[in-house]
């Protein structure tokens, strides 16, 4: 299942009746206390491998670097570009284009990535229009969240190191996580946020957006779960569509 | 030991003592028929894995895409290029610089990434000349290779998937080596191949380069310990000025 | 106001005492039966120039061209990358900054356009960071559309040629538009839409994202205006803090 | 003719019989005393539409913002790079291509802006061959010129608030002009001008470079009609050439 | 006097005193059937070499690859672009600067590198101000190209292989010629060629601009040396100031 | 067979004959104090000129810039980027296909370049497949430096104003040569320099790698023609294919 421990004699063939391969891409980022910095990479190389499995995928290593401007100044968080991150993207689905994949599932376990995942993949849907591209962030989990969580929101689009992602660390990767060191830190995100560059610090000294000790591993299970239908779902039928 | 393992709120004095932070660096590959498509990843962390507890330095997460021009078109081979992994080294050089890092060691798995590790390496020393960059492939393993062969080499530059690369997989991932799989594959590259872009396809099916059933783990041993004793000096060096 | 309208001899002073420049920036682009193709620009334009008014800044004369990714198969859409976009923005806000100015805001009348806003945004907050920068996309705007629509949204993020943007035409540019045209079109937009490069004649024919019919001048009066006074009160804060 | 207040339903038909779209570009500029900042615009905005008219083609939204190197220090000056004219010109004609135009006419109102744009018209004649593309700057004017003009030039290439562009804008612009201001300022330009970088605060404080008072409106009328209808010949030939 | 024939330990010095370097640039391009493909790079490399004697400064190899869109569908013409020229010439300018260069002129022998070369001397005078660049087309020759001619110009821009520059290269290098092949052919170049991409087969088969049968040495000599003089008095000038 | 001395009316069937053109590639660098700093100009020339003699092939004008980052900071060296290198290179080998060459081999004397061409080939092989492209540094020469040479090699890859190098020129350029100033200076280059960016001046302050007193004109004439021999009889076949 896991691409690279094949070898190139066996590949080929399992290729051609696979014909999806599932990128795993987080970041290395400052996640509270009770949070190892490579959070996201974790949370994406499991689900993600999670996701292989379902569809008889393959699982590709992981791509463990992001963008992580917004929390660059918080100590452990390393940031690369946009611009880097679309050209090696556009790079990998070309060369599995070429060796006959015709799915490509990017697993983003990080908001950050989104712009350089969404650009890369529609700069494929030109240059390889036969491969069908994916970039998944927790896509139909929304309701379920909005079901399991006891702590509102602290803002639109963001969540972090809070009782959403704590819950999908303990389902995922529990020994990575200190619940005793887990925090309730609600900052006050105002509009302008939204609307200029705003780095982090301005609003929390801990990167944590919310109430950590609420967060279960039942919680993670059911938003995870959800999502991972909604991800195989699409996969599937893609893979289907690719073979018909 | 593990970067990405630590969190935010230990790290920052951690890198403080630590200061130098180990890159592995690899591809996804055709390696022949028993060894793995991820072989110069799973010896790049290995390596730089040792490279880090022998100097007390932050081991980062694998980069495990790269430059494979010349066997793109074997089943597996995953290729990027030189432009994406230079931005990105780039990036990820600047970020542990504003984090505090004043030593950057690159271990690389592969020899086609080469040129971007060198590349990258040199921007970096514009841009942030504070921060020591290294970029490793195998330094200082000549002689000993001299000593341990029993099969001549086959080229100049490449050894891929044969004795020698056999032999370092042996000895740091003995578990995902098919001894009984091993074959001798000896190719004639003709010096043209130095002087016009040669997809290996033109000179091996195998691209096993040599004979690998030759490979044992003793000859990997000796090798990759001289190295690592090499790149150990120089990281420990760095350290002492970088705090000096 | 309007600062093209200035001489080089008067604008001098006038720049310092102002301190602000507004931008409007929208799209050429299909907007169904009733709304024309520079419904964005248009929008823009007013919008900008009321919230120039209410905080006694420059109006700058209009960008009238925007990534149209999603729809620019549908006939009159004009696209421009997000190269471009950014590149561009990045030269008037850097000269700006030379010419004086301490705030650039700029109003933008097209979802599309985000992601190029943001990342010129942050590149300008590295090279000119006196520079205060803002990309508005109609913030604060949540509560009160929520209160007056009467059709639910079809989509999470997108609004398009609907009962709401067509309320914002009517209230700004009310001549413009033909409500006798105006249509009700209600897409089903399912998950895939979020995760894959999805053009929108996918899912429409008509390029109307709701209901149009349900528009009136007095909703768009109550988004705009609540909208207004929140960019008002950042610019104008923002003017405070670059002459305090 | 205004192709942005056009809607999407109607435009498809239109653009397959008008064939033709007209850009004004211009640019925001210091233009001494008696002239605004936006003149270029203004001018080119104003001949485009006569353009469009003459020649029953397309008025696409005007470009205002253009390379400024030479005035960019002059108070309201601002100024964006060739590099992202020349991407998002070739954007646009793209777009336009795609959208069923054959013929892409830049009025271009300011000097600078020559390089980019001829640039931008030979990226286009290799991406889209069938798309004819004009880049006009006052075309067929020599000899008008000569015949009108009362103040000798002060440049070979140069003119710039004088007697000729301030006619230009009495013709087209009368109510943006201020003769009351307009002022005689005769620099010396020599040779080393045209042969190393000179921003024009070398040689002008007033940025007008002649004799502005002698300006008139017929003098403007005479210029701008005989441009065109060279211009108006040279479009009406390429729609013919595109339709047969 | 020639830069590259001097030795690494007595250039330091001289640099120091010299201060100034002449780069001829030129370009492999079709010139008819009197004069060879690299006519530009002969007249360029003997003007530099002239004109470095007259001031004392180093001559620099010759850059033999020019800018040749018109003609690049001509025999033997070999076309580089503009963006390959800026980088090398900004690179070149910086190395100058670095080794204590304070005057950089480059001597073009061809017409369509004047882009390439005042973008590349625009981008220098930012970052190397230190460093005086000059772009030098034969300045101050328009008088004495008025008073001795006897073919009326074909172009108000453009001459080539005509009476004029084969003059030209009857000074400077006559052995080159074959004036029993000069041929007269006078092309009808119309408005439109400047207006939109006119590659020159459209209007001469033979690339020769004029009549070249009236070319004589003398005519060139009047003409090199009255734009040498002016050359050598900018260069003069500007070596004073750098050592003032 | 100077490329450049051809004219335009009987070079189109002379290329169609000799199908392959050949360009020597150098750079502006310190080479001690008996070589002038145009050595590896002057070397690639002389060497090109052979080899175009040999195969019948045309002789391109020299390009005199090349990557120098190693001895940027020695009195004399210019240095360009890689990136300006690849374009040009590119550009000039789709320039020579559009004119019918099929073997474009460039002949480098100076290995800094050996990136930029390496990659430039590359590029080709994918833009303009037809073209077979060669990078020579002195291919086939290895047993015989191996026989000639008296003082062992300071380095594994670099040779520079050393025995070698000096027996080069002393055969290709003798008269450029001084051999009274030749010094011998053996630097001690350590394993470092190969794994961190090391410019020159670490180790020597002569910019001489060895002996060059033991330098002779036989000893660079046996290396130089087994050379030549191998060059050409790469150029040899390749022009048979092309014809084939």
């Amino acid at each position: 299942m896991q691409f690279q421990y094949e070898n190139a004699y066996d590949v080929k063939e399992r290729i051609r009746s696979k014909r999806a391969a599932i990128l795993p891409i987080g970041a290395v980022e400052a996640h509270g206390p009770h949070l190892p910095l490579g959070t996201d990479n974790v949370l994406a190389e499991r689900l993600a491998a999670k996701l292989a499995e379902r569809t008889d995928s393959y699982l590709l290593p992981t791509l463990p670097y992001g963008q992580v401007w917004s929390l660059r100044s918080f100590p452990g968080s390393l940031s690369v570009s946009n611009e880097a991150l679309v050209l090696l993207l556009c790079d990998i689905g070309e060369s599995l284009h070429r060796q006959g994949f015709r799915v490509f599932a990017m697993v983003n376990g990080h908001l950050g990535n989104g712009t350089a995942l969404k650009e890369a993949a529609r700069r494929l849907a030109e240059s390889v229009p036969e491969l069908k591209v994916y970039h998944f962030f927790y896509p139909g989990s929304k309701d379920t969240i909005a079901r399991v969580r006891e702590s509102p929101p602290v803002h639109g689009a963001y969540f972090h190191a809070c009782e959403i992602e704590t819950s999908y660390m303990l389902y995922l990767a529990g020994e990575l996580v200190d619940m005793d060191k887990a925090i309730c830190d609600i900052p006050n995100i105002g509009d302008e946020a939204d609307c200029t560059p705003t780095p982090w610090e301005t609003f929390t000294e801990t990167a944590v957006l919310g109430d950590a000790t609420l967060a279960t591993k039942e919680k993670g299970e059911a938003i995870v779960e959800a999502s991972l239908a909604v991800m195989a779902e699409m996969v599937n039928r893609a893979k289907e569509r690719a073979s018909g």
